[in-house]
């Protein structure tokens, strides 16, 4: 018995028959003893029939309004859900964000939480009622709605679950958990009992789209215990938290990333400064990189190459050509017909026999290997686009069905 | 130049097409130096689709959550028209009533405004920004939406006027004006130039639908000037404002009501107190009667007859029937064939030449009268139901064409 905060996506609310559903799993935890708020998100394709709208009055309308007009999906969500909930006989009342008092910064559609009031929610929930929360969205200073960006729901829930120091945050989905690599790449791909929050940001930021960054790491500051599991059938699903380091090396698993684009400054002079005014200029354009190799390149000068977004290719290309005066280099080099294939676990550094045994397999399956990057938790390499399934499937075998 | 209150139904506002013709409208008064605020309802069909949405879960969901689901509806629509605005370059802001603070009781689904704070919306004005304002809703003490009930975005734009000390309000729908009497009826209907808040709210009581007679009571209450137009012709609709009483009578038009029913208690003991117990009961139970006529029935028993909605007549005679004992009538008679036809303008009742001509009418057309009732501004007449479209026509022909 405590207090549960459970979040539901779009997908898991798409239809009556679904909310239905998502109205049995918070009865469950409710009728166990526990106080409950729930998050919802959208319906399904609100969010899209929203966005069709207002492109066919204005496809560059202001970020304030599209917040006003994108947050009314939630708002569905919530008032159907308690419906839902009020035919089963269970006190329950639904709150948007400024009703709440999730207050945000004014970044609007990328609004980032700042504070959450606890006067409104704790009072309904010292009644026994059950609270439905709008997910992804937030109040600011002015009373005006925002939105919270992409994973926006997850962050709300996780957000709440830190305010009031819920005993856990279970994020129900449409997959059953976390696992040690895309199974529609890997059909035997093993699901995954329990996984740290570090693991969890470098599978995620490698491409696993289970959870958003954003929410893991706020899960870490504020030690929520998070869980992944499916709103579709009921078994325990992925934990998500602080695990006890062992010595013994860990694999928790393999993720890909095909979003990325590869640049290539080439004949750049040899001069101290210049790694650090080419991703200067980069930062302060908002243009993240990921990988960066420095290599000799003809007759004295260096070649710089790094990964970026394939987004953000022809805005970063723009922004170096106009300073390729200052810059000094030669030409660019870029292409979009790259990914990378990252194993993550605990202890991969302190363990040189994980290197060799990731690179045996990809020697094995004979895929060339582009550029290595590693950190303490994550060894990541940069393949040509058609070798990135099969260095998963070759990788995953190695270490898991080994 | 001076502060305008428009208000927009939700025809005006059902598609893309029609929300750009909005912001024009809208637009053209800004752009004559006027601070403008408008009140749009929610698009042509998303109420109905929403309540079919709620339905499939759970046909008896609670007020507050239907509040919750349906009040989006505005939200969309003003977000949407503030882009179409953005889109030809003017400064917009729309606000759902919670953050202008439009205050109501806490009757969920049909909530009395009770006070408009100032503050946002004069800032916004203050700035020379176009407000835009969610209709039909509003937000009680405790912080949760309510709905204002039956033609509550025209009391939206009312009380918006009232507050803001609005030099009009314009109330734009799909026809363009109030009419002597219903044009599918009478093809040669004449549109009134003008017509006083008395004249107005019998018409509307009496079944003329072009505003709802809460908002016409509010504009009297706080002498707001109202204007009815068409949002699809630019031409001057009818205007509703007290209007200078001369002596000579002034027909303002003629009203149809065949929403109601007919219901006779018969062989009543002669007891004085009888009526007042009869209409008292049926008040107490939220059951409105309108005409009532007392005669004397058979063997010193009288009957009272009167007319009720036909939605109450269930009700009522469930209601009667149980305190038959304590009443101590004969038994109930009732009909749902009848309708009622009323006159309205000033000076009717110090002019009997009016009720004369108006039998004459009847007289003429072979129409039997059933009933008789009047005001100070109106003379209805209770008909057979399929004696009500040939009454209008042949009241209108002789004070309108003769």
């Amino acid at each position: 018995m405590g207090l549960i905060v459970q979040k539901f996506g779009g997908s898991s609310v798409k239809d009556a028959a679904h909310i239905r559903n998502v109205a049995q799993i918070i009865a469950q935890a409710y009728e166990a003893g526990n106080d409950v708020i729930a998050v919802l998100s959208a319906q399904g394709d609100t969010t899209d029939d929203l966005i069709r709208k207002a492109n066919e009055i204005n496809d560059h309308g202001s970020k304030r309004e599209m917040d006003m007009l994108l947050s009314v999906g939630e708002q569905v969500s919530i008032a159907l859900c308690a419906m839902a909930l009020e035919k089963m006989g269970l006190p329950v009342v639904s709150l948007a964000a400024w009703q709440v008092g999730i207050f945000s910064t004014n970044v609007h559609t990328d609004a980032r939480i700042r504070r959450i009031d606890e006067e409104r929610v704790r009072t309904e929930l010292d009644r026994r009622r059950i609270v439905l929360v709008a997910g992804f969205q937030g109040v600011d200073r002015q009373g005006d709605i925002t939105t919270l960006g992409r994973g926006g729901s997850d962050t709300s829930a996780v957000a709440l679950a830190a305010a009031f120091q819920a005993d856990c945050c279970q994020i129900y989905t449409d997959v059953d958990g976390v696992y040690t690599t895309d199974p529609r790449i890997v059909p035997n791909a093993k699901k995954l009992d329990v996984i740290s929050y570090d693991e969890m940001l470098e599978l995620a930021s490698q491409g696993a789209n289970v959870l958003h960054n954003r929410s893991v790491e706020l899960a870490k500051k504020y030690q929520v215990k998070l869980e992944v599991l499916s709103s579709l059938e009921r078994k325990p699903g992925t934990q998500i938290r602080e695990v006890a380091q062992v010595e013994k090396t860990n694999i928790a698993g393999i993720a890909k990333d095909t979003s990325i684009a590869c640049m290539a400054l080439v004949g750049l002079e040899h001069n101290p400064g210049i790694a650090f005014q080419v991703f200067d200029l980069l930062s302060r354009n908002h243009i993240n990189v990921d990988i960066i190799l420095q290599s000799i390149g003809r007759a004295g000068t260096k070649d710089i190459t790094f990964t970026l977004h394939k987004k953000d290719l022809e805005d970063a290309e723009e922004i170096l050509l106009e300073r390729k005066d200052v810059l000094k280099f030669d030409h660019l080099e870029t292409t979009e017909r790259i990914g990378k294939v990252s194993l993550v676990g605990t202890g991969l550094l302190s363990n040189s026999g994980v290197a060799a045994k990731m690179f045996e397999a990809l020697y094995e399956a004979n895929i060339n290997i582009q550029m290595i990057n590693t950190s303490e938790i994550r060894m990541s390499v940069l393949l040509d686009e058609e070798d990135v399934d099969p260095a998963v499937r070759a990788i995953h075998a190695k270490f898991f069905q080994d």
